[in-house]
């Protein structure tokens, strides 16, 4: 760039060694170099620049999209990149496309799904992109209950073939990315219909459009949704409508591994188990954790950079103003967002580990972890999505109002990145789905059945149902606020408070005494907060008393993920880490990450007796006392995410801290600014300043 | 309409009188019948039509805005329409404008700081729009300090002349509304140089544009700043940039109202009060908490009605899905908001009697209840901003997956609403000022100075300090939770935690020993929680301790800003209310919005032992009921509000809940579905399917 660096002064004070922060949070060295690497490519094509996004008109923004994903996959051929090069390759474009869903969606239902003909026959095409697919299943009336779909395949046994139907509006397909405009094939789901029997919803591949001239099959409607949240923002994807009517498919596109029909129209089973589609669901979720890491951090890297450029008040005798990430309640928003940046790169990391596991386990028939994982991948996508969608706003108001220029790149970070509550789970589903697995796992305490991985902290439920947190209190004059960075009393005081939450709540649940079908058994701790250890047997209305209490057992699921964030930050600190001060200041992070989600959610920790006022009070001062820790190391910490400027595509982020100048061009490329005097004076202001509205054709 | 009504069986359910509670929410028959005229005024005409307002690019779209104020300038003198009956047009047209500033800065500050002469000169030509203003205030460097403006007026006795400058590009004005193309005139505020001395910041009356053709006059150098957040969104506003390179103007164009630069040069204040323009900003703050309740409530209209329309889950016997407003995690997210609409609709009602107080005071030279009034207003704009910037996206999100589409409205309402939580003082900042005259209030306790309005609780500090919460716990059978229904029960709570906080606040502050400019004496409660009555005088070092606390000290603002929306709310239900039915589903409403507020501030309350964790627990049980209660009302609560289709511009809010089809049909016009094979197919799609991309110049 070989500009002044105005940021040099913040990159000077930093106590730790920025390039072995970089490996720490990219995984490896290996991973580090190849982003590092691809990264710079990427931004050094002008084919991929991106800052006219917001300015372009819908069909413009599309037809624009579709030449960069052109382009992308011509380098990706003439480079000769592998899969894990291409994959980065895509994302450091960072522009949502059709080719997410065929690359991340379409050829993984047909590796997963799909028999070893079936792989034979499509993947070749689908490597080669000789066809392009989506994933088509979500309706217009029907998203989080997949069993609810509508959308029929009947097989005919005349001809043996099904036949796709979309007997209702409300079963029309929509949503699915690249389906619009796009993809010439789609795995869809329907309900499989033999012999006048519905066999529940399976999938099957379809092709929509012409190989000759993209035109649509005959039966098939099939066209974009419209535009969504944003100016660019997911714009650039087209999600689509789709409607079959009668469409008929040979046999063997119904995806077969799990499932078959034969040539007879029976229905069978295979031997391979179902829970095989569960390994996918860890993998796509732990994609998911890692994202909103990428995403906040993205958000993160701007606000931290622009509140050391920003000054506000406090000029003394004429000189420079405060920077703003000098006041304490810009640190007491934004630090804990660093914070979690960082906590959601370990937790992503760790279920990468978790992905090995469970897929090691399935292979060997070995499902006893399957519920568990379950619960923990989609309590955390649950949390750090929506933990990230709050925190990229969040650090859009930190950047006042220039924050709300496109050209500060947090409208579109947020437009783009907010799908992800909603999509694969939304994610209050999800935290009920945790809750559901909380109260099983209570219900089976004292049975014999040990808790395994992140719930295993359970088997204390004797001794973290009446522990007292160990953070002295001291005298007048003497406090031990010290006590709060102690990993073991920040994990005894989450365990603590998780537990008595779920147990609070199964408790609760014991007071819904109609029978109804979908109760369950509870040999339940009763009255552990008094001590007594009744271990009753209860026969619990799940379906009532679960419905009515659900908001208390979402926070009692939240409380749940909390704990594992902080225990695999915890773990992570555990592990050789080299490097200059790399370990201290991530230390800082993991209390800071701690004690911030003590204080926002201090009312659990309080009420629930995990902790006293006094103590809540020491750990807000200790948060106060990391933060002046941190704030030397912020922009560093930032620095370590090794994003390019192309990438972070924000004015406001950039790396030589350069905002005001560059704000103030970028202003000048919109296009109302095309012409002096705007398109529509003559017809519409000179005839209000002329007072000669009255005559004027409007 | 006409078409089949599929929320009917929602509105037999409703146990109150519509009717009468749309005067409650309009506020006086009088206002209900002219919004309920104009704004059908508005949506009938198809020239207000703005469904397309998502799919233009920005120059369309601005064009459109233009096209659209000077129709609507049209009817408002065709049909002769007041003041009130213009400003309530264009605000169901539904568009940020360059009118908006005309009308609501430009014209009030001429008025607010113009002399007579001056108001003679200049409001006759700006009432006819013969000239056209905006306000000119931010800089690119400079935002929330409006003392740090950089911009100079340097008065020249030679020619009788101010000489306006932009010395630095930080000075450059930036985001003036109107500035970038359209204004012909701005209040531009400037630092008065006389004589080498600097005055301080002063406001200027300066001709931009020529009034011939619209050119920038000699020395100015105006545009727009470019795109900001959402498609639509503020996007049909021309936010402005303005730089002047020694610009002259008469010296008559000072605003002298207050103080004067005479022919000689000499700087002079008149005997008119400065305090007078705090007046205004009651105002401001007052029309944006009722603006705050204004967008609440669209967005929680679209939400109610849609979940209520949209099913997932739960279908017995092949029979209908589970309504998701029958959820109560559903519930427990949209009733809160329901009532937070109806709450910041009562307190900004309450506020526009203030400033009517407010301003009799001034004219009668009382200035006792100035500061109160200012932390009052300065804390509900900010609370009532924040919260409904995040309801907004709540209710988004309440609507799943459709929500992210711009025919929802959401992410529009979005996008053109969070600027409120950045101008006209950042909320953060505004809760500090809040918090400010919070421990001026605790300082003054006991010293003989009765804090006054809304702060008047805190005489009562010495029970507030040690009362205990009179809900009963009673045995393991019965419970008391109907004990958080009565007012005072509620409010007590409220007072003890702002308080408590507040003193807590106060009591951290007196440790920070150091003494520096900025302390202020603290004839302080010292040990009020350990009810030893202490009235110690500190010094307390205001500047550091401030800022290191300052992060708690914006939660004891929101305390105290909670509390007076709660009684405000209580207030309201004190009066006469007619209707059947109406008085009682407000008080549900209010009492949804006190505990819930309880709920998510649980650590307050029961840290600083204002309620115990058991009466906490009841609290919620009692929240629950109430959801129950309210749910037969919900559509019925949000058809009070009385909005047109038009005016919520969203599908899934439809008045008749007709969706689906809408849903769909909205779809097919977007642009991209023009043609069937999309633009670009030829380029870059079948290069792609055929292999042919080596050869294909992207």
């Amino acid at each position: 760039m070989g500009g002044v660096d105005f940021l040099a002064d913040e990159r000077n004070k930093a106590e730790f060694d920025v390039n072995e922060m970089k490996i720490v949070w990219a995984g490896s060295r290996h991973v580090f170099e190849l982003s590092d690497r691809i990264s710079r490519l990427v931004a050094s094509d002008p084919a991929f620049g991106k800052d006219n996004r917001p300015m372009l008109s819908r069909k413009e923004l599309f037809k624009n999209t579709l030449r960069k994903t052109a382009h992308a996959w011509k380098r990706i051929n003439e480079l000769r990149l592998s899969e894990e090069e291409a994959s980065k390759l895509r994302f450091y474009v960072d522009e949502p496309a059709f080719t997410d869903l065929h690359w991340g969606m379409f050829v993984p239902a047909i590796k997963g799904q799909g028999t070893d003909e079936q792989h034979q026959k499509w993947l070749p095409l689908a490597y080669k992109m000789q066809i392009i697919g989506c994933y088509a299943q979500t309706e217009l009336g029907h998203g989080s209950n997949v069993q609810g779909l509508e959308t029929t395949a009947t097989f005919d046994p005349q001809t043996d073939e099904f036949v796709v139907h979309s007997p209702t509006l409300t079963s029309s397909k929509w949503w699915p990315g690249g389906l619009g405009k796009v993809s010439t094939h789609a795995v869809v789901y329907a309900r499989l219909i033999t012999d006048g029997k519905d066999h529940g919803v399976h999938g099957f591949i379809v092709q929509l459009r012409s190989l000759d001239d993209h035109s649509p099959l005959p039966g098939i409607i099939v066209g974009d949704i419209g535009m969504k949240f944003g100016n660019g923002g997911y714009n650039t994807m087209d999600n689509g409508v789709l409607r079959f009517d009668h469409v008929r498919i040979p046999r063997n596109q119904m995806l077969m591994r799990v499932s078959q029909v034969t040539r007879e129209g029976k229905y069978m089973q295979s031997n391979v188990p179902r829970q095989l589609v569960y390994g996918t669901m860890v993998y796509v979720r732990q994609v998911i954790v890692s994202d909103a890491s990428n995403a906040l951090s993205r958000a993160v890297c701007i606000a931290t950079r622009y509140s050391c450029v920003r000054r506000q008040f406090g000029s003394q005798n004429g000189g420079a103003e405060t920077q703003v990430i000098d006041y304490k309640t810009q640190q007491n928003r934004l630090f804990p967002l660093l914070a979690s940046a960082y906590a959601f790169r370990f937790v992503g990391e760790w279920l990468k580990w978790l992905y090995t596991d469970v897929t090691q386990r399935l292979q060997a028939n070995d499902f006893s972890t399957l519920p568990e994982a379950h619960a923990c991948t989609a309590g955390l996508k649950s949390l750090t999505t929506s933990a990230t969608a709050d925190g990229i706003e969040e650090c859009r108001k930190l950047c006042g109002g220039h924050g709300y220029l496109c050209s500060s790149g947090l409208p579109e970070l947020f437009a783009v990145y907010v799908p992800a509550c909603t999509y694969e789970g939304d994610n209050t589903v999800l935290l009920l789905q945790v809750a559901r697995f909380l109260m099983k796992t209570v219900s089976q305490l004292g049975s014999g059945k040990k808790p395994v991985g992140t719930i295993s902290y359970m088997e204390q439920v004797e001794h973290l149902m009446k522990c007292h947190c160990e953070v002295q209190i001291g005298n007048t004059f003497i406090f031990y606020s010290e006590d709060w960075l102690k990993p073991a009393v920040i994990l005894e005081a989450f365990e603590a408070r998780a537990t008595r939450m779920s147990v609070a709540c199964a408790q609760n649940l014991s007071k819904f005494t109609n029978t109804e079908e979908g109760m369950f058994s509870f040999p339940l701790f009763i009255n552990l907060l008094s001590s007594k250890h009744r271990c009753v047997s209860l026969i619990l209305p799940f379906s009532s008393g679960f419905s009515e209490l659900s908001a208390d057992l979402a926070e009692a699921a939240v409380a749940h993920c909390h704990l594992i964030v902080v225990s695999k930050f915890i773990e992570k600190l555990r592990q050789d880490i080299p490097g200059k001060g790399v370990k201290q200041v991530l230390g800082m992070l993991c209390n800071i990450y701690a004690l911030h989600i003590l204080h926002k959610n201090l009312g659990d920790f309080v009420s629930t007796g995990c902790i006293t006022p006094k103590q809540a009070s020491l750990a807000n001062e200790q948060l106060r006392s990391l933060y002046s820790q941190v704030r030397p190391n912020a922009v560093a910490l930032v620095d370590s995410f090794n994003y390019t400027d192309h990438f972070l595509g924000s004015v406001l982020g950039r790396y030589d801290g350069n905002v005001y100048p560059n704000l103030y061009e970028e202003a000048w490329k919109d296009p109302l600014n095309d012409s002096v005097v705007p398109d529509g004076y003559h017809e519409y202001i000179r005839p209000i300043l002329k007072q000669q509205l009255r005559t004027a054709r409007l």
